[in-house]
C-alpha cells in the first residue's frame, strides 16, 4: 500500500477504534453490508453523499476532512504478499481450485458472461453447522454481465 | 493440468452431455451441491460409496471403472493461465481487494481463525435484483477453524 | 493455448482463407465489428444464432459441427508470451503508461467505476493523418460500470 | 514510481486542484487531448515551448520552475502493481484478450508493421449507448510503423 | 515485513533479551511449545488470557501495552526473500521434495484431506543420533481435516 | 516432472498397486520409514543393496531393470505448480510462516547451523488428539549440521 | 517458439545448409544486411516480392512454397530461456546496464524520443582491435521518433 | 538503485548541469566515448588516473573526494522497473528478437564464443537516413571471447 | 539487505579500511580464508570466540560491542538484484550451466549425495595463466553428505 | 532442455555407458577436465577437431555423425527448474551468499573486472578433509577480465 493512502486508514480505523462499535454495528446503523464499512474505512470503496452523514453519526470522531476523502473516488490496490495471510489464501486457494466449476455452472444457468466485481455485493456471517460448530458464510453477489456482440453501428475516429 | 486427468475430465464431462442434463438437475438427483457437482466431474473432489449410486443413476454413462476413479483422494491442481479468463479474474479480484476488510470482519465475529477451504461448501445461484437483471450468488461456507494454542503436552520423538 | 482450442482455431481460419475474404469484408457481411469476427475465428468470443447464419454465408466453408461449437461460450485466454510480439506490446505499452491517467479522466468524467471489458466493442480502423501517413485507430467503447454502494437489503444463507 | 517524480507530481496535480478546472477544461484551453494533459501532470509527456504559455495561463498557480521541469524529457515509469487497479486490469484484459486479433487486421488493412506508441494519440470520451446509458470511449491512434527491409547500404564501424 | 510489526517484534525480542531466558525456559513456565513461544514474540500466534499472566511472569519486562498488542489477532506474514535461509530453504526442499510422498501416505492412513495447518503445534527438539551426533527433530502436529461432501442442505440468498 | 522419470514412477507405483500393500506394511517388511517407501517409489531417493532384496520381496512385480534403476543417484525434482494441492501447501505455510522461530531456536539450543535435508529422516504418523480425534504428525529428524569456521589451511591450484 | 514455426523454421536453416553458403554471402547476393538474412530464416522478419526473386536464386533449396511463407507478417517471438544463452545474455547486459546512459544520450542529441525498433537496421561486423585481436560490433541504426504532442484535432466516435 | 549510490550519482550529474556541457563535449575533452562519460556519471564504470585530470578540467565542480570515488570498482546494477522506459524497451526488443541471428551470425564468422561485455566499447551516434530523417545509431563493439577447450593440466587443491 | 544488517556491515567495512589492510592481510593474520573474512565483515559468517582476538588485533578499530555482533548466528542473505553484477552473474552462470555435469561427476565419484554448503571452504586466489595473464582462481570445498537411508529405528510422537 | 537437443544428450551418454568409462577414466585419456567431458556428453561445450580422434577413441560407439554435431558451437542452456536438485542448489546458495565477498576480493587483488565464463576452467575433485572424510573440491578458473575504458577512436557508421 502506498505510504500517503496508509496513513489515511491508518485514520479512519482509529476513528472505529474510538467508537468502540464493530463492523456489524456501523453496518446496521448505516445500512450497508459489514464488508461494505470494512472496504470504506480501508479506502477500497467510495462514500456517497447520503451515507456520509450516518457514517458520520455512526464515527463520531471521524474529521469532515477524511470524511471528503472517503468520497473520492479511491485509487484500489493491496500488497501482493497479503495472499501469505493463511485467511485470505483460503479464500484464493478455494477461487482458483472452483474457478472452472464456477464459470461452468454460470453459463450453464446464465449464458455467456461473468459475475460483475463491480456492482457486486459481500457479507460475512456467521451460522451454525449441522454440528453446532460455527461456521463462515461469505455471500459473493454480483450483476451477470453478458457478452455483447459487436455490432459494427459506430462510426469511427476520422480527422477534421 | 496434466496429461491422465485430463483425459480423465474428458470422460466425465462426456458422461454428462450424453446424460444431457444441467449441473443444477444433477445436485438435484444426488443431493449435492451444484459446484460439487462439477468438482467431482473435474476430478477435483471425491465421490463417497453413498453417493456413487445416485451418481451412476444421473449420469448411466459413467463406467464402473470411471467411478473408481472418483473415488480416489485426487490430485488437486489448476493451470495458473487459468486466472487470464474473466469470470475466474472477477472472483481473484475480489478476494484480493477485499481480502484484509473480510478477514478483519472474521476476526472481530469469531476471533483468531479463519474459514476452512476444506471443510467447505461452495454454490452458485441466480436471483434477480431489485432493477429486475440477473445476478449471479456464489455462497462460499467454510468452517471457522480457530488458531490453536500450543500447549506442550506431547512427548517429542527419540531413538531406541 | 491449449491444444484442443488450436486445432479449432486453425479450423475457423481455414475457413477464412478459403473464402478469401478479409476481416472487414466478413464484418460487413455480418453487421459485426472487424475485431469481433476475428475474436470468433480466434475461439474468443460467442456467436449468436441471429448471427450465425450471415457467418455461414460469409463462410461457406465453415461446417454446421464448427458453428456449434463457435455458439458454446468459449474459455479466454491467451500466451502470455504474446506480449513479445512488437505489435501487441506497443498496445500493452500504451495501457501501463496511460492507465492512471486514463483511470483520473473516467472518474472525473463519469464518478466512481470503470469501462466494463464485456459490454465491450473494439474496431481497428486504417485513417490518414495530417502528413498524409497512415495511422491505426483502435477504438475501445465499453459501458461505464458505476460501484455499486453496497445495502444491506439481501438475507443471508442458513441452514434448515 | 521514484521518491523525486511523485513529489513534482503532486505539486503538478495541486495546481490542477487550485486551479478548480477539469482535464477537459484544460484540454479545450491549451489546445491538448484530456489524456495528454493528463500525462502532463503526471511527469510521462513533454510539454512543448509553444504550448507551455498556453498551460501556464490554464493553470496559474504552476511555478516556472515546474513548467521548466515538465518541458525536460521524462522517465515513463509506472508501478507495477497498477494492474491490480480494476479500471486499469480491464483496459489490459481488452489488449491481452483482443491482441492477436488487432494484429491480424493491421496486418491484412496495412501490411508487416505496428501501430506507433510514440507518434500517438490517445483520448478518453462520454458518449450515449443505444440503451440511453453512458458509454466510455477510449481512442488509440498511432502511425503505422512499416517494418523495414534491411539492405546493406550502411559502412559499418572500423579503427582509425 | 510491515514497519509498524517489525517495530512491536523488536520490543518483544528485547524483553526476551532483558529476562535472559530461552526458548526452553519461557516454554517451560507456561506450558507452551517452544515454536509457540517464538511465534508470540514474532507476533506470528496470538497470546490467550490465560497464558497471558504466565507469559508476563516469564518476561517481566513485557509492558501490559505489549501484551494486550499480543492478544489480538495478528496479520500473519513473512519476508519472500526469507527463503534465502539456509535453515529455512532445507525445509522448504524437504516439504517440496517430499510433499507428494507425504499427500500419498495421508490419503492411505486417513483417507481424503489434509493436515491442519490452524489447528496445528510444532516444536523443535534436540536429540543423539545413533553417531552421537546431535539430531534436530521437528515435529508438526496438526489436526487431520477430511474433505467434506457438499450435500445441498442450505437455502441460499435471496432479496427481501 | 520430467517424461521419462514419469514413466518409471509410474510403473513403480503400478509394482504397489499389484502388491495391494500400504506404505507402512511396506516399511515394516524393509526396515524403513513410510516416507522413504515412497520417496523410493516416486524416485526421489535411491535404494541400497542391503536394502534390495527386501523391496524385492515386498513388492514380487517389480522387475530387476526397475531395482536397478532404483539403485542409481535419482535426478531429485517436483512440479512448481505442486505446491497448488492444498495437502502440500499447508506444509509450506506452516514452514514458512513458522521459519525465523525455528531457525532462532536451533541456535539457540545448537549454535550456529541448519538442520541437514540430505542426513534426514522422515515419517508421517496417525495419532488421536485430546478430543479423539485423529492428527496427522509429520516428523522431520535431520543431523545439524554446524558451520565450518574456514581456516586457510589448503593450498590453491597451482599450474604445472 | 511454437511447434509449427520451429518445423517451418528448421525448412529454411535446411535450404541454407544444402546451399552450404554463410549469412554473409547471402546477404550480398541479396543486398540485405547479414542480421536480416538470419530473421528472414527464423521468421522473424518478412520478405518483400523484390527481394524473393535474389532469395530463391541464393538459396535454390527454398521451395516457392516456402518463399510464400516468409511474404506473409510473421508472429515475432523468442524463448524466454534465450536469455540463458551467454552470447545473448551479454547482450542484454549491456542494454540494461547502459540504458539509462543511452536514453540520457538521445535525449541530448535528439531532444525526447526513442529509436525505433521497427524502422530498425543490425549488423554483425569483425574487426581488428588495436592489439590484433578480432572484434565484434553489432550495429543497431533505428529512425529517431520523437514523441508527439497530442493535439485535440481529432472527433471521437459517436453513434448514428 | 540503492540509497547512496542514488546520491553520488545526483551530485556526479549536478557537476554536469553545472559545467553546462553535453556528453558529447565531455567525450571530445577526455578522450571517451560518449556512452562511457554517462557511465561514469551514473557511477557504472571506472574512472582511470589518467583520465581523472581530464575530467576534473572539463568538469570544475567535480570535487576532488567525487573523483576518488568515481576510481572505485563500482557495484554495477540497474532497477528491473527501468525495462518500462519505451527507449530501453526497445533496446531490449531487438537484442532478444534478433538474439539467436546474432549467435548465429558470431559463430559463423568467429567461430564458438561470445561479443565481450567487459572489454567492450559503445556510442551512441546521430546520422541521417536516406529519406533525411534523423536516426540513432548505437555501435556495440566488443572484444571476441572464443570458447577455450578445458585441458587438465593443472594440480587441484590438496590439504598440507 | 535490511536496514539495520546494512548498518552494521558498514560499521565492520569501515573498521577494514581505517585498518588499511587488504583481505589477504586480514586473513593471514587470522589464519582464516580470504572469502570467510570478507563474510565476516558482510554478517554471513559466524566468528568463534578464539579467532575473535586475532580479529582484534588486525581490525584494532572494531569495537567489543561490534565483535559481540558478530559472535551471534547471522541471518543469511542477499539481494536478489545481486545477480546483475556481472562478476556475480559469471558465477551463476557457470552453476547453472555446469550444475548437472557437477553432479554427474560427483555421483561417479562419490554415489548419491552432494557437496555440503556449510561444512565449506572458500577462497579467491590469483595465479598466472600459460599466456602470463592473470587468472581467478575461485576454490569450492565442502564436505561430502551421502544421502541415508532412513532406517524405522525411531518411535514417533504420541500424546500423554 | 529443447526436444532435439535432448535427443542427442541422450545418445552421447549412451556411447559412455557402452564404454563402461567413469568421467575421470575418459578425462585422463583425452587430456580434457572431467567437467569438461561431462559438457561435452552434455552438449555444453564444442570439440576441437585436435581432440575429436582421442574422444573417439575413448568412445568407441560414437558415430561419426555425432562427433560432427559435437564440433558445431552449441546452444547453451539449462532447466530453470534444474536448481531443484540439491546438489545444484548449494553451488547457486554458495555462489549468491558468497558473491559480494568474491567481487570484493576480485576487485581488492585485480582491480575492476570479472572472472571470464568463457576463458573458464572447472574441475571436481575428491580430497580428505582433515577428519578423514571425504569432500568435494569443485576448483572455477576463469581468466580476469579487466574492465576497458571506452576511448574514442573509432569511427562510427555512416551512409554512403
Amino acid at each position: 500500500m502506498e505510504q500517503s493512502k496508509a496513513i489515511i486508514v491508518n485514520q479512519f480505523l482509529s476513528a472505529k477504534r474510538k467508537a468502540g462499535k464493530t463492523f456489524n454495528e456501523i453496518a446496521k446503523e448505516t445500512g450497508l453490508t459489514n464488508v461494505y464499512v470494512a472496504q470504506l474505512l480501508r479506502r477500497q470503496a467510495i462514500l456517497t453523499p447520503e451515507t456520509a452523514s450516518k457514517l458520520k453519526a455512526a464515527l463520531p470522531h471521524l474529521s469532515d476532512e477524511l470524511v471528503d476523502e472517503m468520497m473520492k473516488p479511491p485509487m484500489r490496490s493491496y500488497d501482493p504478499n497479503l495472499i501469505q495471510e493463511p485467511a485470505i489464501y483460503r479464500l484464493n486457494e478455494a477461487v482458483m481450485h472452483f474457478g472452472e466449476s464456477i464459470k461452468d455452472i454460470i453459463n450453464e444457468q446464465f449464458g455467456d458472461g461473468i459475475m460483475s466485481a463491480i456492482d457486486f455485493y459481500c457479507s460475512v456471517d456467521k451460522v451454525k453447522g449441522v454440528d453446532g460448530k460455527d461456521r463462515v458464510v461469505i455471500t459473493f453477489d454480483g450483476k451477470f454481465l453478458p457478452y455483447t456482440e459487436q455490432v459494427s453501428t459506430f462510426v469511427v475516429a476520422h480527422y477534421n
